[in-house]
């Protein structure tokens, strides 16, 4: 099979030609994982309470400034088992593919995702692609599930949040969302935006690791963005919660590409952004361990939680000192952003 | 949320409307299952060995006679799990919807996918909801993958076939795919035609109950029919395999659509059988523990594994007398069938 061919439709139906994709060009694409569509299932040790997580990725463009659909299924599930207080341990990936697909793009995106799964140590185990009618898909799906053993000492809830926890949050906002789409509309800056898209398990381990239970609740702010994802914890927790607008780290690129658009940051995706909110004496600590952290360099304490209430706000106190209300966003700003 | 409403780009987007899809359609449409779209991770206990495993489902027409694309994906990971010697103990269940879906359907869909879960016993403890834009996706995907604790007495595996093993097979060949293939056709006898798509793990876990490892290896036969799973043991155990047409389960209506749209039964995909390799001593026996099963009330001794050989072949000694080499199919016969 050479790379300058393309996917069709025989080639997810199970017979010689499913078995040929898989042979010379996934595994080697992936490269090293035991990542085999030929086994039903892959066996793992389990020893003591798993996370267990699924996502699927539909971005467009497949590739984009700092990543590609590959690097963002592997890295947001590895994220999803992080924050829940998991080290990552396992991931399928799943492949829906659009007939007449590139197959030498499959295979940069494959690489991208063994690269992902390989620096973060964490094995592809098991697999399974289907192919679509060119009318059927745009492109292609890839889905990622991921097992994860709980990390001892991980003690993490909506009900472990109280009144003057802090909120931490790793570094500037909304740079995958804004990446791609500025790559999508052809913006100038596109050349100066990187999507953040990175493995965050390191830094939930360090948290934990060293504050233990201090750390309350871990969140990354994908879809919907910061506002989403603290907006729900405000609610699933009852508490009111106050963001400083002066202590959010900034990206004056992403904050640039924001205005053009139209967009609100806080409302944009982020594909290597962690959010804990922890005790309020722990919360310099937390964003001193994260630091040391590439991905992590302008960590801060951007804010802390009020007091409980029935019908619980996200305030922002703005840098101009004024007070607004933060809301969940209603729908979708950016289809196919992840 | 009114069921005659349809899917927007905005439920896709991880806001408010998102939320709502999941508390007002997708939770309820489950039924009592902790499918919680709005945590990133279910907890599990992890004592012992786990399987993991994954497929995505595309099936064409989404509701089809005897099954969906719901109950296909539920009973679809069950069963890997199942013939791989695990009880299966939970699924995640990640929807792509089409933008303008009816709700309706989703929802019946989503009450079949959880009534298969329950039947079954098994938990859907993780979820993902992505939507497309409507020229980007035909109907929808469904991805579920599982989790499920190795049976003790498990011991599987195609190096533990040898020669003198024998074939067992729960039931007729070919009823899925010519279900849904003669209901795209609207050919007559769709009415009789109805999909087998059922879960097997009682029958899995009977066999490995009672006969131990005198169970070798066990698979289900999907996409690429009981040609491509019995083909494809044959190589990697390294032994020839003999199927008696005679000993075949047989269903008439069956055959004859196969006949009619000009199909092997045996590339046909089944989405309800079970095909065991046994110990030959074990092979009656193993055949007898199926039929109390409803889905399995056919269930027959069909073949047998023959010498060991560098370049093994799947023979099948016809009704009539004669031998005729089984092949792997090649590609697809029947695109968007599971």
């Amino acid at each position: 099979m050479a790379s300058d061919d393309s996917i069709q439709l025989a080639h997810g139906g199970g017979g010689q030609l499913t078995a040929e994709l898989i042979r010379d060009v996934i595994l080697p694409a992936l490269g090293g994982q035991r990542a085999e569509g030929l086994t039903d299932a892959a066996v793992l040790a389990g020893d003591g309470p798993m996370a267990f997580t699924t996502d699927s990725y539909i971005v467009q463009p497949l590739e984009f400034p700092g990543g590609d659909i590959g690097k963002l299924a592997v890295c947001g599930t590895i994220n999803d088992l992080a924050v829940s207080g998991a080290r990552p341990v396992a991931l399928s990936l799943s492949l829906v593919l659009q007939e007449g697909l590139q197959i030498a793009l499959l295979e940069r995106v494959l690489a991208s995702a063994g690269r992902a799964a390989r620096d973060a140590g964490v094995e592809i185990v098991t697999g399974d692609t289907k192919v679509l009618p060119r009318a059927a898909l745009d492109g292609m799906v890839i889905n990622t599930s991921g097992v994860g053993a709980m990390l001892p000492g991980a003690s993490l809830g909506f009900d472990r949040i109280e009144p003057g926890d802090a909120v931490v949050l790793s570094g500037p906002l909304g740079e995958h969302g804004l990446a791609v789409m500025s790559c999508r509309e052809g913006l100038a800056f596109a050349t100066e935006l990187r999507s953040d898209c990175a493995s965050l398990h390191e830094l939930t381990a360090a948290l934990i690791g060293e504050l233990g239970e201090a750390v309350r609740f871990m969140r990354d702010p994908t879809r919907g963005g910061l506002a989403a994802v603290v907006v729900e914890i405000g609610q699933s927790c009852g508490c009111d919660v106050e963001i400083d607008e002066a202590a959010l780290p900034g990206n004056a690129t992403a904050r640039a590409a924001a205005d053009m658009l139209g967009l609100d940051v806080l409302t944009v995706a982020n594909e290597g952004k962690l959010v804990a909110f922890v005790a309020a004496a722990a919360a310099d600590r937390a964003a001193a361990l994260l630091r040391p952290f590439d991905v992590a360099a302008a960590a801060a304490v951007i804010g802390r939680v009020g007091q409980r209430s029935d019908s619980p706000l996200v305030e922002m106190v703005t840098s101009a000192g004024g007070r607004r209300i933060v809301q969940m966003p209603y729908g979708e700003e950016l289809p196919r952003i992840c």
